[in-house]
C-alpha cells in the first residue's frame, strides 16, 4: 500500500477531531466488507516490539453472539446502576430534564437497556506476556481507537466500555478464553440513530502542557467554534 | 465544527492503514500550529465518563526540555541494551546483517543512541482517580494514538514508547508530578528521515476472531498488496 502524501491526509485530521461516542443504533447491520476494513484498521495499530498482542473477537449474529450481548446487557445494567446512584445522576441539576446531566442518563439508560440487540459486539482481548500493569493497555486500547475511527470513516460508530468487567467469569466460561488472555474492552458498533451533538471536550489548555505541570502550553488554545465540556456529566 | 458525511472520509481510512512507527528525524523543529494541531486531535480522543484524566507534557526546546530528553536517552537505552541481550537480537538470524532482525537492532540502536536530540518529546499522563489498574489505560492510549495519527496527517511520525518507566524516579522529581498523576508513555515526534518501509503487521485472520477464540472470522482477509509481518522482530 503506497503512503499517501501529507496533502492526501486532511480528512484524516477532520477525522480525528470529530468522532464521538455513538451508542443509540439502527437495525441495520454492518455488511462483512466493512467490518473487514474497521477491523482491519484495528489491527494496523503500533504495539510494543510490533508484537501484536491483542485480539479481537467479533460478534454479529447467531447464538453465541446473542449469549454474549445478553451477559454484557446485564454487566451493562450492573455498571451503570451503581454509577447512576454513585455519580448522582438524579440529583442536583440532574433534576432538571434538560440540564447535560440529565440527558446524559436518559442516553446511558437507553444504551444499557437496548444493549442486548446491538449490531455488532466487540471484545478487545490481550494476551499477556507479562504480568498485569497498568501500561498493559498500550498494546490494546490504540488499536480499539483505530476501530472506532475506522468505523466513522465508513458512516457507523461505537464505543468503548467496560462492561465485560462485570461478568468476566461467565464471558471466560462461555467463550472458553485462555487464562493468558485478558478482556481488556467491550465495543459496541453501528449505524448512528438520531441525531448526537458534536464531540465536546475540555478546553486543550486544561489537558496539554508545556515543560510546566499544571500551566497550559501557550500554544495550546483551541480553533475557533470548537465545543468546550463544561460539566463532566457531558455526553461523551 | 460541523461533522463529515462518511463520502469525505476515505483519507480517514487509508491515514490509518498506512500509519507506521516513525524512529529517525530530520533537525527540523515542530512549528507551534502544527503542535496545537496534532495535541488538539489528542485531546478529543474518547475516555470513561468523558472524564478526559489524561494530560500531555510537551518537551521541544529549552533547559527543561533538553533535561527530560537526556533523562529519557538514559531510560531509553537501558530499556534497549536489556532487551537486545534478552531477546537475543545478536543471535541467531541477527548475525546476518541484512536480516529483519539486525535491520531493527540498528534501528533502535540509533533511536536510542539520539533520543536526547528528538524535535519534540511528548510525556502522556493519567490523573489517576482510581487505583492502579491494568484497564486504566483506556483513558490514555487512545489519546496517545489519535497524536500519532494527527502527527501523521501534518507530514510527522513518531512512536509511542514506556521508557519513562526507568528513570521515573528522577523525572517525577524534576517536573514535581503530583503522586496521583501517572507516567502512561513517552512519545517521541519529527519530520521523518530518510525512508521508511510499510506497516507491516501479522495476517488479519491471526488476530480478529468471529465467535469462537483462535479462529479467525470468515471475513477476516487482508486487502490485496498487505504487506505481512513474517517475523515478530518487524520494523513496527
Amino acid at each position: 500500500m503506497d503512503s499517501p502524501t501529507p496533502a492526501q491526509l486532511p480528512e484524516l485530521l477532520h477525522g480525528l477531531a470529530t468522532t464521538r461516542a455513538i451508542r443509540r443504533y439502527t437495525d441495520e447491520t454492518i455488511p462483512d466488507d466493512a467490518l473487514r476494513d474497521i477491523l482491519f484498521a484495528a489491527t494496523r495499530a503500533p504495539s510494543g516490539s510490533n508484537r501484536q498482542p491483542f485480539r479481537f473477537m467479533v460478534f454479529s449474529n447467531g447464538p453465541r453472539a446473542d449469549q454474549v450481548k445478553q451477559l454484557i446487557g446485564t454487566g451493562a445494567r450492573r455498571l451503570w446502576d451503581a454509577k447512576r446512584t454513585r455519580d448522582g445522576y438524579d440529583a442536583g441539576s440532574g433534576t432538571d430534564q434538560a440540564s447535560p446531566k440529565a440527558r446524559m442518563a436518559r442516553t446511558m439508560q437507553d444504551y444499557v437497556d437496548h444493549i442486548d440487540s446491538v449490531p455488532v459486539l466487540v471484545l478487545a482481548c490481550l494476551i499477556r506476556y507479562r504480568d498485569p500493569s497498568p501500561s498493559e493497555g498500550a498494546n490494546v486500547y490504540p488499536a480499539c481507537q483505530n476501530l472506532l475511527l475506522a468505523a466513522r470513516a465508513l458512516g457507523y460508530g461505537g464505543v468503548l466500555t467496560g462492561f465485560q468487567g462485570l461478568v468476566e467469569d461467565e464471558l471466560r466460561a462461555l467463550l472458553g478464553l485462555p487464562d493468558d488472555v485478558a478482556l481488556s474492552a467491550t465495543i459496541t458498533l453501528g449505524r448512528p440513530a438520531g441525531s448526537h451533538g458534536p464531540v465536546r471536550r475540555r478546553p486543550m489548555a486544561e489537558l496539554v502542557f508545556g515543560d510546566t505541570w499544571g500551566t497550559g502550553a501557550r500554544w495550546a488554545v483551541d480553533p475557533p467554534g470548537t465545543a468546550v465540556l463544561s460539566s463532566r456529566f457531558g455526553p461523551g
